[in-house]
């Protein structure tokens, strides 16, 4: 049997999706309560990893396991065993077939920033703060560079290259609200390793004025990691959603 | 000089606002950092104590100091000394006669309850998450009979009884929002110790059908404690605005 998980969990004080030897990974965690469950061990594949520190609104992920138990009894068993800061948020089973990373159809990632004269002390683990004000329009103007198909190698992390880097996004697109908050939305059928952050730390530039709409489409073009900004820094990242 | 300061904290990793020895506290934090700028020992005043875990948008707090300092240099040198999790919202300079304490004409707290199947991974330190469906009309029903200047002795914490035990409340309204989140905002004049979780646990009593809106009102006119609902837990609690 096939079941499928969506996932909320708490970034801040794991190292990431990616099991880890002697350190707190989501993976790790989830995978040590379906042993429980299922007393055997099972190997939990996502959709994608998120890095250290960064959040998950609705990561998906997929585990197989020949067992009795239901869809809704791995719910509340897992969320029974889990620590709180990671909530199973439903469970169904699937098709034998179904691969939670080889069959997504695109991801949405939101990317909060905070841009206030002051920082936040409830907030702080859940966005970057930019003190200086930010110009979202000219922000905006770069980021319409960003839907359609491009090679992302730009916005790749070093010392992660992969073979294909070109990428589709559907919508890269911000929003204000009136509490300071800058949320950008970007979805795309893939992300390749810190793409999102980089692309983020690269607008910041925009807004602040050190580089312009035009030069941000000039990197994007350009291929070269080292025009982009800096990376953001992960506690603003949340993957919202995978669609299948 | 006297300095009154508006302070937001975030309140999972203190023991409270009051300093204690070998504990993290508020009060003790910021009284570290303004031995530092000012080069002796001060003491920081608050308008009340907040207990292990509680929260605070607008705590205020006052200080005095023979100083060349400014209030804008003491805003700016707290923010760099202090950790992320205290955050100094505004400094101003006050007549000497200004306690933060005595001359409190009101405040406003605010309690999260998440009212939802699912907790939250992301929000579980700054809210009280209840599963079961809360009936909000009857909890603002209960509600209405708090404001108006009543003897608040049965929402009082256990091993910590004053004097007196009347205080005014002004204003006691449950609000939902679409994310299911139902939020309790109150203002009196001053508040007992534990006295809003001690309230809010008896109307989530009212919420959860185990009691009526008239036993509310019962049970805050016979003065009796052990009547009273249990104490609502600290997480989802937020001192908001302090009045003078």
């Amino acid at each position: 049997m096939n079941f499928k998980l969506i996932i909320e969990y708490d970034g801040r004080d794991f190292r990431g999706w990616q099991i880890q030897k002697n350190e707190r990974s989501v993976q790790g965690d989830i995978e040590n309560a379906l042993e429980m469950m299922c007393r055997q061990k099972i190997t939990l594949h996502a959709s994608g990893r998120t890095d250290a520190g960064v959040h998950a609104l609705g990561q998906c992920a997929h585990f197989r396991c020949e067992t009795r138990l239901t869809a809704d009894i791995f719910l509340k068993g897992l969320n029974s065993l889990l620590r709180d800061d990671i909530v199973i948020r439903e469970c169904t089973e699937m098709p034998e077939n179904f691969h939670a990373r080889f069959d997504v159809r695109n991801k949405i990632y939101q990317y909060r920033i905070l841009n206030t004269p002051l920082p936040s002390a409830i907030d702080r683990g859940y966005s970057w703060h930019i003190r200086k004000k930010l110009d979202i329009l000219s922000m905006q103007t770069a980021a319409d560079h960003l839907p359609g198909k491009h090679d992302f190698k730009a916005f790749e992390g070093s010392g992660s290259p992969r073979a294909h880097t070109v990428r589709s996004i559907h919508k890269a697109e911000f929003e204000k609200n009136e509490k300071g908050y800058i949320i950008f939305k970007i979805q795309a059928d893939g992300f390749l390793r810190y793409m999102v952050r980089n692309i983020v730390g690269t607008l910041v530039n925009v807004g602040l004025g050190r580089i312009t709409a035009a030069d941000f489409r000039q990197i994007l073009l350009s291929g070269d990691r080292s025009q982009a900004g800096a990376t953001a820094p992960p506690q603003g990242l949340f993957l919202l959603q995978v669609n299948y």
